[in-house]
């Protein structure tokens, strides 16, 4: 049974798995097979899938024997590989042992180095490397690794024990400890694991193995891979794969090395190799950013004279630059690469597809597409639409702004952002609730502050590559980031950052403002004035395609002549959802609403109305006029008439002046219509039924404006949407007054004008009788927000309370509010779509709820076979986009 | 095509359509068509179809050319029947327009007779009757009648001609007036007529014809038709019959009469024949109360010597009687009959099912079933749910109460009610609208009085008989209602009630209490008390029937001990819902749920809970005793926690005294919980997600106390609801929770206690995704009322604005609230209940929303194969009934 199969082997040219079954031996794993199946030099080592990990969490934390059987097994193979028997005191194979989950989670689990290592095994490794401190320094960072990881003794502990012995020998750097000094640190070392867990530190390699895998697979469930998935939305039911793989050293001398690489630039996306390596250190060292480590290339040199791999060691360059070609083609992507160098030979320890900066993703697409390396629809799925778009459409500083930079470091993530300082990860998250813009100051991050990073606007480090923690995690997020900025120094205690200037120190304290340029590493003090990015032809290009392939149309909810515009420059093919209340707000035109709202009678009201139609005509000529030939959807009154009214007994007193009415009368018709549950009250439809004469106001508003704009030679296109209706015979009503109008209003001239009556779809009923409804609509639009809050049973602005909880819990896999809930709300539109075109097969169907900018959403709508989407303006590039994607991956 | 047949010949022994031709033919036509099939002397004529009615609104109220064409065949057949001819001057034939319904809607609609009478035809007339004052009043009665109904000249008008001549000829009595009195009064109509419509009479026949037709459809949406059908929930879209047929006369002479009877009779439903009837009059003179009628049998006279038709015409009343059996035999139901008897020729012209009381109702299902006339599932459909049982279950005067009365009238209607006096109908709609309970007094009521008769909780009328519009519409409501109470007299614009008694008359006026005994017709002053009615062994021989048919499981809505005892007497099988949040408000209670609520932290809440336990276990305690052996769904705590707290700062400063603290924490927590739209908020199992602990709590308390009843030798069953259920995980977290506190209590003892956890199914979502909830879920139970709320998106509490217009203007058949909405809540519920049981074949479901009680919704959940419903204690019965008739229907 392929199921009950718990280890893939890899090694030698051969392997059990491939780069396709990333489900079952994660990113990693499957990467590691595939890399050996290429014949790339990957050191021998297997698999442990992701479904034992499940069964691990099943059996209550154990590893069943059939595991441990087949384990065996595979580490056999790659002892006969190597030559060398792990835990064998003359000739031991070590081995790492690595979690790998499906989707890359950097650094947020855990990992074990030189497993295998014990009193007698690091005497054969000091022989045979005839290296006694290498052999010590690996038992000591083993001890300290599988210490922390494994058994739990705070990290803290091992720190302060090594920098004793530092400041014993009154040395600055780890490596001017000598084998003696390390071998005494690792007895310290084990001591301290003694006194901490009450055991000794095991010498058994096997029981190592087991219990660092059972540690690899029991991080999947730590806090900061919890935190990690719940922000990218990655299920906490995939589990992860554990890799354990024969030990490769970059650091047993001068002709080792360590690096990671990016087949192109991750910031820009140019074809150039990119990467950073460190001679004589483990992989580790390179993240940490602890050592700043040399450029790969020769280009890609700064001018702190640092020599590049390129030029240090020219043929293991060479080697590389084969092994980034065969990947790149192999793949079809960019690839993020981890390599070793042990004693001058190279091995390849990861591929995968690399993260990268919108602008990088955009160029690499397009790049790749002229290099035929893929064509149209692979170079779209090279883009994502939320992180790499979106990132895309950020502001960046205005070109005319006068600044001059207080620093400058890495350019780690584009765009360019203004924000208070703070120092912690724990004060970015609480000025996030408060709703204050923060930057995030610090000298490196590490995982812990993941929270703090998705809270804050902008982080800034001191310390730190392109490839460190913060940049990594700051361009996933697509947050603004400049890192190893080696002017300032960060004193969290104190609260201060201090930027060495031209001028002497500059001491800034928490709450001063900062400006964080992170497309181009600058820093500035102060708010510095931002601008919308230009798009580039890549982007052209790129929507292009997307057009050409999507299915899906995308329009925008717009309730201006402005936001209409600026939809229409994004790609707009016409407005989903024109709110008519948001006119009524208007300073000259509330206290008309007003007066329609607390009107006597009908006559009373009908005087108000009159007064407010020619402000909803001239609303709906500026539309007509920026959306000119393109179809412009108007929900007519939506919100509930308490909306309007005073709030207050004083409010009231002073529209009781204004109106010259009792100021009584004014408050108790206010406060009659309060209502216990306004979500599920006198709204939509039902004020249309109740007081037909606001809907005939707006529907002569639109019909007149129409007949205007096309009087002067425009085509408007008016689509007229009755909102929360729930009963056929309710919009059959609505309908039939909207048609009395139109006869009244333009009479003869209604032939020249071609307009639609549908509905919003967002009370459960009506989707359940679409059939019905759509006998006499034209179009649906899904409300999806009331459609989500009527399915679940909650309310948008009380389910604060417990809806994060339920995120986190796991209860719901995401918020249905951002996403759609597929199964439920989902649901919902898929009958209410299928019922709707079987009755009327003409009938156009559209949604128009926040999740019309959602990609995840999109490609469901798009799978539900709807005619549009409709999305806020700044999100039409990312429904384009999405819609694309979506229509690609299904063919 | 059958469809285009749109008129229907009966007559001389044939017709072409049949009793079972209702929904086409209306109630009086098939009851036509069939009584002439049976050989019963019925006068020739013929029906117009429902669907020409719905065809004339159709087509703008007109009649089209095939109908008049077809009419005016079937007239020409019954012209040789009778051997007259329609508008003929020498030997004219008369007809009467009448209306007929599928669904009886007594006096709802227009009637015409007398039709085709003019200066020629009347002459004729007088000449074949050798009649002259005959001739006149016919022709008399007849522009009347058509002047009102069908010209609109008001009726007053001709009663003040008609009333101007009796004070000239100094007379009281219209049949004191003479041949040329009514010559002259039929002038002085016909120049009335002219002012008011400004054209002459009609003069020609057919003109007439076509125009009452007209009318009689036309009257279909009349305002109180409209209103009658909406209370009596028939369907507008409907329409009626029209039914023209050959006059037969009851006011020709003393050798005529008219007159209406019961086959049994309608107040108790004893095997006796019962009716009115009226020499020399026609059938109109009976129904409006206006002359006191005389009995039909010996048996059936009073004390006032009134001779009965058995004694006054023997053959006549034997012919009847031999037509009583047939039709009874036939129908096997009691019928309603109208008939005439014209110069000693009786005349059949109605047969319908009679309207009876509740304990008519049961008499005759079960005297039916005695004679073998009807097997037990007949018999069961004999006896309406909702009208009959419902008033079986009303109250009746304390037997031990030493009441004297007033006065007394007929019994007209059971039960017993008391209330403020009101004299006209508005009147008693907006004290009903107040809350408050009115008597309506009147002299007699009219078809203008029904939604004040509705709103009354007796009616009181000083003329009329048990046939009489208040009496019948009364029992129909199932209202009190003593008629005909001639020692009354009412002054309606004084707004007084004169009683005559033997100490003088006894004036009293509006707003005065009337205590009502319908039963036995008496009247008394002031409150009298009642009690619940003993239920008779007729009443369990119908209901053991009904156990016996019915596949539906009954359960009871019951939160305390008491409420579970009566419930169980009706005959429930368990409780289907028992809220524990109604346990929480006890004085002692409250102040601990709400140390609860405003808890700081966790340990205080428990401390709280744990002094609320107690308190709740021995209310559970209590329920497993009175419902011993059955099932007990017990639902944990559902509402939101601001239901509980203080909602001014007045009540919150008071509770910070009790509480020990700061009356701002107490009023800050308190004002923290409110909530935009509770309906949607932090509730259900929201609140069991968020603070386990009260969920423990109730757990813990439901187990102790099932383990201490079964202890003692009880044999406890409970079901443990979670409330609100969206998620399946939710479901499944929720359940582990409860799992794990029965572990706790009962450790070992948990063998011994049966015990299932299910949830309601009340948002929409859990309807959609029931398979997964139904994975773990052992019950659904249908929460129908918040169901409606979601699916609708009507608030309950806020929809009172604009539902009732809904309902209304027809755009909603019914209040959903009140019946299920079969097309849209209904489809869930049937999902849910389909989807459940796919992935679960064993789970149990039931409905426990206010729909449990409603006859048609019960009938629904027998559809869609539910195992129970579950409804308010007195309602029991009536679910017992409408399950067994839901089943029988459905063999």
């Amino acid at each position: 049974m392929e199921s009950s199969r718990a280890v893939y082997f890899f090694g030698d040219g051969v392997a059990d798995g491939d780069g396709s079954m990333k489900e079952l031996l994660g990113g990693k794993g499957a990467g590691l097979a595939e890399m050996t199946k290429l014949g790339l030099p990957v050191p021998p080592g297997f698999t442990i899938t992701t479904a034992e990990c499940i069964r691990f969490y099943d059996e209550g934390r154990t590893l069943r024997p059939q595991l441990k059987e087949q384990a065996l097994e595979a580490l056999s193979r790659v002892e006969s590989v190597l030559g060398r028997k792990f835990g064998d005191p003359d000739n031991p194979l070590l081995v790492s042992v690595r979690s790998g989950a499906r989707a890359s989670m950097p650094g947020m689990m855990d990992t074990v180095l030189n497993l295998g290592l014990n009193d007698d095994t690091v005497r054969a490794l000091i022989t045979q490397t005839d290296n006694p401190r290498f052999g010590w320094d690996s038992y000591r960072r083993f001890i300290q690794m599988f210490g922390d990881v494994v058994l739990e003794v705070p990290h803290a502990d091992f720190e302060a024990i090594l920098d004793g012995k530092k400041r014993e020998r009154g040395v600055r750097l780890d490596t001017e400890l000598t084998a003696d000094d390390l071998e005494q640190v690792t007895r310290s070392y084990r001591e301290r694991v003694r006194q901490v867990t009450g055991r000794d530190f095991p010498v058994d390699a096997q029981e190592q193995l087991w219990t660092a895998i059972s540690a690899v697979f029991g991080s999947w469930y730590n806090d900061r891979a919890f935190s990690y998935r719940r922000l990218n939305r990655i299920p906490h039911d995939w589990g992860t794969a554990a890799n354990v793989q024969a030990m490769v050293f970059g650091n047993m001398g001068e002709d080792c090395a360590t690096g990671v690489a990016f087949t192109r630039d991750p910031s820009t996306g140019e074809n150039h190799f990119y990467g950073e390596y460190l001679t004589n250190a483990q992989g580790e060292d390179v993240v940490a950013g602890i050592r700043t480590p040399h450029p790969l290339t020769r280009q890609q040199k700064g001018d702190d004279g640092q020599r590049s791999l390129e030029e240090e060691m020219p043929e293991i360059y060479s080697e590389l630059v084969g092994y980034r070609e065969k990947l790149e083609r192999h793949y079809k992507d960019m690839q993020d690469l981890e390599f070793t160098m042990e004693r001058g030979k190279l091995w390849m320890l990861q591929t995968r597809a690399g993260k990268r900066t919108g602008a990088a993703a955009l160029r690499i697409a397009t790049d790749m597409w002229r290099e035929k390396l893929v064509d149209e629809a692979a170079a779209l799925l090279l883009v994502d639409p939320d992180r790499h778009l979106d990132q895309l459409l950020h502001p960046m500083i205005d070109p005319k702004a006068d600044a001059t930079p207080l620093a400058q470091g890495l350019n780690a993530s584009p765009g360019a952002a203004t924000g208070e300082i703070v120092f912690s990860a724990a004060a970015a998250v609480a000025a996030g609730e408060e709703g204050r813009h923060v930057v995030l100051v610090r000298t490196e991050t590490s995982p812990e502050d993941i929270e703090g990073m998705s809270a804050a606007r902008a982080i800034l480090t001191s310390r730190g590559g392109r490839t460190s923690h913060a940049a990594v995690v700051a361009r996933g997020m697509g947050k603004v980031c400049v890192a190893g900025c080696g002017a300032l120094q960060v004193d969290s205690s104190a609260r201060t950052a201090t930027f060495t200037t031209t001028n002497g120190p500059r001491v800034l304290h928490e709450g001063d403002r900062l400006t964080i340029d992170g497309t181009n590493g600058f820093v500035f003090e102060g708010v510095v004035p931002t601008v919308e990015p230009e798009l580039s032809e890549d982007y052209e290009l790129l929507m292009g395609w997307a057009d050409t392939h999507r299915r899906l149309g995308v329009r925008t909810n717009a309730d201006t002549p402005h936001d209409s515009e600026t939809a229409r420059r994004f790609g707009a093919e016409g407005i989903g959802l024109c709110r008519t209340e948001h006119m009524f707000f208007g300073e000259e035109r509330l206290p008309w609403v007003r007066k329609m709202i607390l009107a006597r009678d009908e006559s009373e009201r009908r005087e108000a109305l009159a007064r407010l139609k020619p402000m909803q005509r001239s609303d709906f000529e500026g539309i007509f006029d920026a959306m000119d030939g393109l179809p412009v959807t108007i929900r007519l009154l939506d919100p509930p008439l308490h909306e309007f009214v005073p709030h207050s007994r004083e409010e009231a007193e002073a529209l009781a002046r204004e109106l010259d009415m009792q100021s009584d009368d004014v408050w108790n018709r206010s406060e009659s219509l309060r209502e216990m549950n306004p979500m599920l009250g006198h709204r939509g439809a039902r004020l249309g039924i109740t007081f037909p004469e606001i809907y005939e106001m707006q529907a002569e508003a639109i019909f007149e404006a129409a007949d205007a704009c096309r009087k002067r030679g425009g085509h408007p296109v008016p689509e007229i949407m009755l909102p929360l209706i729930g009963i056929s015979e309710e919009f059959r009503r609505l309908r039939a007054l909207v048609l009395r109008v139109a006869e009244e209003t333009l009479g003869a001239e209604q032939e020249g004008l071609s307009f639609l009556i549908g509905t919003m779809i967002e009370v459960p009923r009506a989707a359940i009788v679409a059939d019905r409804i759509a006998e006499d609509a034209e179009f649906f639009s899904f409300g999806t927000n009331d459609l989500t809050q009527l399915v679940f049973g909650y309310s948008r602005d009380d389910s604060g309370v417990f809806l994060p909880h339920y995120v986190e819990q796991g209860i719901t896999p995401r918020d249905p509010f951002q996403s759609i809930d597929r199964e439920g709300v989902g649901a919902m539109v898929r009958m209410g779509t299928e019922r709707g075109r079987a009755a009327n097969p003409k009938l156009k169907v559209g949604i128009c709820g926040e999740h019309g900018g959602d990609p995840a959403s999109v490609g469901f709508f798009h799978a539900c076979a709807l005619d549009y989407v409709s999305c806020s303006p700044y999100r039409v590039p990312i429904a384009r986009l999405a819609a694309a994607q979506a229509a690609v991956r299904a063919t």
